[in-house]
C-alpha cells in the first residue's frame, strides 16, 4: 500500500513538512528538558531526566524515518501527534493526503 | 592493602563524608545540567546533553562503591576530586587517613 512514487514536487513538500515537524519536535523537546532541569532537587532528578531523555531521544530517532516507503505512516503519525497540519503537506496528491489523513484519525 | 577493620565510629564518619560527597557532586551535576539545558538551541545539544548525563552518571555509578573494602580507594578519589575535605575524615585511624591523603595525591 505504502510504494508510492513521489514527483520532484511532492518530494520538496514532503523533505519541508518533515523537517518543519522535526524542528518543532526538538523545540519542544528542548523546553521539556529546561523545565525538569530547573526543578531537578535532588540525586533521583538526575536520573529520571536521564531516562526520560534516552526515551525520547529513542522515540524521536524511531519516528523520523525518511524512506519514501515509510513516509505516509510518518506523517499519520506526526498529524496524530500535532506536529504537521494539513496545510503543510499541500501539493501532495490527493491520494497520499486522504491516506495520511484517514491513518492519522485511527 | 586495602582490607581493613572499621570501628562503628569510623564507620559512622565514613558514611557521613561519603553520603555530603554524593549529595555534593550530585547537586553539581544538576546545576551543569541546567546549565546546559538552558543554553541548548537546537537538536544536536538534546544528543550531547544524553551523552553528557549518560556519561556522568556512569561515573558516579561507578565511584560511589560503599564496600569497606573499596572506601579507602574511593575516599583518595573524592578526595582528589574535591569531593571531599581531610576535615571530612577526621576521626578515621591515621593509617587509613594517611593512605586516603598518600592515594589522593597520586
Amino acid at each position: 500500500m505504502m510504494e508510492q512514487n513521489w514527483s520532484k514536487k511532492e518530494k520538496a513538500i514532503a523533505k519541508r513538512a518533515f523537517e518543519n515537524a522535526y524542528e518543532k519536535e526538538c523545540k519542544d523537546l528542548i523546553e521539556k528538558i529546561q523545565k525538569r532541569a530547573s526543578e531537578a532537587k535532588g540525586p533521583p532528578d538526575i536520573w529520571r531526566l536521564r531516562d526520560f531523555l534516552t526515551k525520547r531521544i529513542k522515540e524521536i530517532e524511531n519516528k523520523y524515518d525518511y524512506r519514501y516507503s515509510m513516509l505516509i505512516l510518518v506523517f499519520a503519525r506526526l498529524m496524530q501527534e500535532g506536529w504537521i497540519t494539513v496545510d503543510e503537506i499541500e501539493g501532495l496528491s490527493e491520494d497520499k493526503i486522504s491516506k495520511i489523513c484517514h491513518l492519522a484519525e485511527k
